[in-house]
């Protein structure tokens, strides 16, 4: 199959960022004296914990949902995700009145499950490691139902939804007088960097993208190098539930190679640190893939390319309370 | 003695506004729409949470250290304080050069103790319960060194300098479209709640000014009630180290008696309802004074006087991180 693959243009996300005017929040971009003292660059922080479901997800979803005509809605959407996406798609789906069955792993974060369930979705789980896959499950359910499958990234609404996290970054950074040396943002199958890419680099030219990833899921890393979508097959969990995507996108990845300067790896042990630094001096609660990008700035990670001001995107802040207190405790 | 009490007026404030730009931070006023679902009010959240040392107490310790002359600086400042003011005057102190020793308890949150030490203060301890008061220790201390001393609240510069939280809450709100019906802030001293009242009332007679006090340190209801200043005898601790005052201040009295339209207290548990919905549900850290003003409208104690839009002050977010973690899983 040779089917042309999609693309997402800055038009795209324009309008995106109409559609979801009123109803996803505009999130600030904060910046910390200690974090400028502690880096030597001046760092801005785009605190997307702060958005609906406490992650940029909403924005994708919102973007998606509401663009499905009368008879799409009736029959409802499905969709598959460890959390974030799942509680953007339901919450989006709540708000837009439309049905709405989210797969889950069984092992998703239960803080993620019970906002997925509270926003009125019909959870069905299933087992990382046996049975039937996610993608699936998912299909048969769309099957059954006519339902609408809504893929956590690789669908250009998708992406041009996560992309107005850029709009507002530049309009904000311009704001507070800054302009952007480095925009960061982490990775899992790109839609977030891949959207905020397409942003930046169109009202920006000279900022450099550089995406985040777990180390034990370098899978974006190696497509790059590679110069291919490279499918990794995961050594072991990361502490970034949301960053577990095993491939980058087919939609994403030839707009993260074409506009990613570069793709930093991170730790356990690193994301821990950001999250500990995030809670005890920023006074914010960032998840571990959220924190992804904080980590590699805070370790060192984050070439600059000679610039001295980077704007990070805090993409998450959905964490269990008894993994969160035993990070900051410095137990994990 | 019946020396004149001085007030603070709209010009201090807009003055001290002046002198701490650029080295306070213009913090977010934020709006969740869950917080709003659930309310049924239009809320928006002073986040100083995202001010320097973690607390809007460096405005005040700012503004204050800024006008002393050149003698004063050389001699340094004292201050005494469980922790924020304390934290706010060695940072302010740092930033200009000018050597402080504070005062603090030893049972001060070790996370407010260390970073006092941090920003390069000398930290004298002494015992709540026995020996010499913490008025007087600052006093020999002051004596000896011929240092000023920096009272928390007490003082025409710092009041003027916590008000500037209200120019920025006015002006983010105007930008927001909102107006505000109730303006809400904890109380220790009175200190931010004076500065904050006469900020709005100047520019927003109509909206309310409400403050919020620890059940077991109901000392400026009590004070309001009774038409002057009450000293009470506490019965026991409160999970808000930060609004242990047992008295409101002789300058913030008359302010709060002539500006303030109801004072909530709010319980340990209500406290403690806020710091886990501010986590789970806000993705932002406060410690329980800070969250004091949420707590109040959570547990359905902010008279709303009809209106619908409501500002609340997160005034602080430097909160041990193993209580932290005992209060997100629900066991304080």
């Amino acid at each position: 199959m040779n089917a042309v693959v999609p693309t997402v243009g800055l038009a795209d996300i324009e309008a995106a960022a109409e559609r979801i005017r009123g109803h996803a929040v505009e999130t600030p971009l904060i910046e910390s004296p200690a974090l400028n003292d502690r880096t030597g660059l001046r760092v801005l922080l785009k605190c997307e914990t702060l958005q609906r479901v406490g992650a940029f997800k909403f924005r994708g979803a919102y973007n998606r949902l509401v663009q499905l005509n009368d008879d799409e809605r009736t029959r409802g959407v499905v969709a598959f995700s460890s959390g974030n996406h799942a509680q953007g798609v339901a919450l989006a789906a709540k708000l837009l009145g439309i049905p709405a069955v989210i797969v889950m792993p069984d092992d998703a974060p239960s803080v993620k499950v019970e906002a997925t369930k509270g926003y009125g979705a019909d959870v069905r789980f299933y087992n990382r490691l046996s049975g039937k896959t996610r993608e699936e499950i998912a299909a048969e359910i769309a099957q059954e139902r006519g339902a609408v499958v809504v893929p956590a990234f690789d669908d250009p609404h998708i992406v041009a939804g996560q992309g107005t996290v850029g709009l507002e970054m530049l309009r904000q950074a311009h704001a507070l007088g800054a302009t952007l040396d480095v925009a960061v943002a982490p990775i899992s199958g790109g839609g977030l960097l891949s959207g905020l890419a397409t942003t930046v680099k169109a009202h920006s030219p000279q900022t450099a993208i550089v995406g985040v990833e777990p180390a034990q899921f370098s899978d974006t890393l190696q497509s790059l190098q590679k110069g291919e979508r490279v499918t990794i097959k995961p050594t072991g969990r990361s502490y970034c539930d949301a960053l577990e995507s095993p491939f980058p996108g087919e939609i994403t990845f030839p707009i993260m190679r074409r506009l990613v300067a570069d793709v930093a790896l991170v730790t356990d042990a690193e994301v821990a640190d950001a999250m500990r630094y995030a809670f005890s001096t920023l006074k914010l609660v960032v998840e571990p893939g959220g924190a992804a990008g904080l980590a590699a700035l805070l370790a060192g990670k984050v070439s600059t390319f000679g610039g001295t001001t980077v704007a990070i995107v805090l993409s998450g802040g959905n964490v269990d309370p008894e993994f969160f207190g035993r990070v900051i405790r410095g137990e994990a």
